[in-house]
């Protein structure tokens, strides 16, 4: 790099090489290569590892230096310290041991489609600040449609369209958004939260719909926890006398979100009468499939999301069960524009000539942040490298890797399941009591060899397997069952 | 991979080699060293394009198949695409002749860190779903401290503590939901809003503020834009008047929003004097460092943050000028139970014996999303790479071209500086009036050779500088000034 050392004359300057710490392309290349070569042996050895990490509060930081480099330090000196302070730190989700709460399944294509929006570096807040950020994702979203064959409405050529976001708890606090703003004639953005809105979802909804209710002032107290049947599903008629007893008492029900695939069992909300009773209620009706999403991608699996034409927004997590590492969560509105309306913002130092001739979508105006990651790169490196035809193969590999493992527990008798087996997850508990099941979970965690989660149901202990790791197979399944045999 | 193909007996099992569609880590290492070849290329050869893509509206996705690809396709195929509809479609952000907005520098130790993110591919909502996470981040977030003398009570072993958000955006958002509470006794998340809060901000402060205001349900009616000196500094005495006449209105004065680096100008506003009146008053006080924070790392320029310690929140983004590729947002609160009690659910499935102990920092009680990237490693890569010596040497560097492009403009007769330059950024408007600063953009723009964005200073149109690629030298400035001198 060549700087002005001295300017005696604004013509006649001296300039002198000044030194750059920027890392230069050459060594760009040498220090990439020995990162993959790090990442790719790490794929190939993650089954070494502990799943869940064993260092202890405080361990990490205590081998950090107390203050921050002086002075530049090599490559080499920083991948040493991923291997000694770093490794030992990490849960592995990538491991096909991977049992716990929902998978994140990562895979190749994934993670070089993200390197090539890290390489690429750009800012997708509005379509001019790069056209092919915003197109490929709009074009990706509806490819989506298309596989999973989602409502139409939900196409970008149609009323509707989708947009990536970091995660389902920042998509449904968008649709919250809209909702409020609807159910106030886009009032509320002005006047603020009256306190009159109502909310809905049921019991086993995720922790997000709370928080979102908290976030956009509608206070929790307006929140309806609607009670389930056996199978853990919203009871819609318990929805409907809800909604009937909230107008009684003259608040506003806004905004009914419906789960597929709840968090601690992957049960289905009865979205077609749901969605009925929200038509007819004029109230915002969004769904939450963050994990079971990725089901759909297989026809036989397409039943969960009957009656999803009836949504007004939806939400997916590839992040999760679809080979794309987090984050990249989908999110679709049926009315593009109560989204827009609801979040647009626009000062003069964003106005350009594209956005004021409403050809284009701007991004930033469907989201919380302004700022934008390139993320429809990965998702299009993931369709492409595995094609539909390897997709779906994975997922239905998944969903027998649990039938399977549903035989083994069902045949343990110290075993009972706990909860309607669905898709690739598993609930059961342990027919000694909470404490054994405890017990057993922490046995089974503390072998290093699998990770497993729990949930409570009917305020009992419950195990939870979440089937979904990239490279799981049956064998680590039947592992697991060994292991279950074992310790249970 | 081995999966069941019958099983006829639960003992005697047979099984066979079934079709893998994963890419094989050997697939990985060959595909990954293309695609780093094809990064380190493009950041070689990133000035012979058009800084603005020319794209026009819909021709990417034009160029893109209808329907998603059935079968998989080969990894060289994507590239060629990449190449082909991509790379036209981008507006790039890391040429050293960007000087749109704001930078968004990447560098490459960033890169790589974030590659090694995306290899890793863990989930840090909790402390325990990966401790390096959560543990490399805090201590990167103190050394931050160190470094930019921030207050102390933002360290993690004091009172506070910092972490990285994906935008500035989500940080104001996260800090007006604490003062939201603190201001009600922590009932606005229970009640909900009841539209008393007011808060404020400068005219000239961030679109992020207003958006804020709305989604937390404030309303935008009681965000107060107070007025600016001609330094478009914000003026305290006005802030106290409002506060004054809000409390006399009965309405409950929650939140001020102090900008260090305004958007349009980089003005900043007098965070001491804001501060005392925050203190007085007991009001929330955020204090928006999107831009010029990463300054503070140069003793000579720390007096932006002059008063700091009387702020309740800080926030600066060194995916903006510190050399890390967005999204990396940073995020310091002086007392972190305000913002933990205010984002903080806990759910069964998420329980976990680590937090219960309360010896652990779980971030996803910081921020919006549950869900959260190893987002730290790219921010340690770059703070070991350069050293405090070499982020120090670019920022100024970045400064020097600064004041000398104010050199040129201020002897170029048609052009005249609109507002005091500050740090990197330079504002001037052409002496002919708004129609002929208009059409000097566009030329500018039109050579593809540079690109600049504009705003509005009291009601004139004015062309914006921001100075801050990675890669920028002062002979880009210089060759800027020269397409100055030629289009004025």
């Amino acid at each position: 790099m060549i700087y002005v050392e001295t300017a005696t004359d604004p013509i006649t300057v001296t300039r002198k090489k000044d030194k750059s710490y920027h890392m230069a392309p050459d060594q760009f290349r040498e220090e990439g290569y020995k990162l993959l070569e790090w990442i790719a042996r790490y794929q190939e050895e993650i089954e070494k590892y502990p799943v869940l990490s064993k260092v202890k509060p405080g361990a990490v930081r205590a081998k950090l230096p107390d203050h921050p480099p002086e002075k530049g330090e090599s490559f080499d000196a920083m991948l040493k310290d991923v291997d000694d302070i770093i490794l030992p730190g990490i849960t592995h989700w990538q491991s096909p041991n991977w049992f716990a709460f929902f998978p994140a399944n990562a895979s190749a294509p994934a993670i070089l489609g993200d390197l090539l929006s890290s390489g690429l570096s750009v800012q997708g807040m509005l379509w001019a600040t790069s056209p092919a950020c915003t197109e490929l994702e709009t074009q990706v979203l509806d490819w989506l449609v298309e596989l999973m064959d989602l409502p139409e409405s939900f196409r970008s050529d149609s009323t509707g369209g989708g947009v990536i976001q970091d995660t389902a708890s920042s998509s449904t606090l968008c649709a919250l958004l809209a909702a409020r703003e609807r159910a106030t004639d886009y009032r509320s953005n002005e006047e603020g939260c009256d306190g009159q809105l109502t909310a809905y979802t049921s019991s086993q909804a995720h922790s997000s719909v709370e928080k979102a209710i908290k976030i956009a002032g509608l206070g929790k107290k307006n929140l309806r926890m609607i009670a389930v049947d056996d199978s853990c599903a919203m009871r819609p008629d318990l929805l409907a006398e809800q909604i009937s007893a909230d107008r009684d008492a003259g608040k506003t029900p806004a905004f009914v979100c419906a789960t597929v695939g709840t968090t601690s069992t992957l049960a289905f909300d009865p979205v077609r009468e749901i969605g009925k009773i929200c038509q007819q209620e004029e109230i915002w009706l969004h769904v939450d499939a963050a994990m079971a999403g990725t089901a759909a991608l297989c026809p036989e699996f397409r039943h969960i999301h009957d009656g999803l034409e009836l949504a007004d927004s939806y939400t997916f997590n590839p992040h999760k069960w679809m080979f794309t590492n987090f984050d990249c969560n989908c999110f679709w509105v049926a009315d593009r524009k109560a989204l827009t309306d609801t979040l647009s913002i626009m000062p003069e130092y964003l106005k350009n000539i594209p956005t004021e001739s409403g050809d284009v979508i701007d991004y930033r105006d469907w989201q919380v942040p302004l700022g934008r990651r390139f993320r429809s790169l990965k998702l299009w490196f993931v369709l492409r490298s595995y094609g539909v035809e390897g997709l779906r193969a994975h997922i239905r590999h998944h969903v027998e890797a649990a039938e399977r493992l549903t035989g083994r527990i069902s045949s343990n008798p110290r075993l009972r399941l706990a909860a309607p087996v669905s898709l690739a997850l598993l609930c059961f508990s342990h027919v000694d009591g909470d404490a054994a099941g405890e017990e057993l979970l922490a046995a089974l965690n503390a072998t290093g060899e699998v990770l497993l989660t729990h949930t409570r149901l009917s305020d009992r202990h419950v195990l939870r397997v979440a089937i979904g790791g990239s490279r799981t197979t049956s064998d680590h399944v039947d592992r697991l069952a060994d292991l279950l045999d074992e310790l249970a």
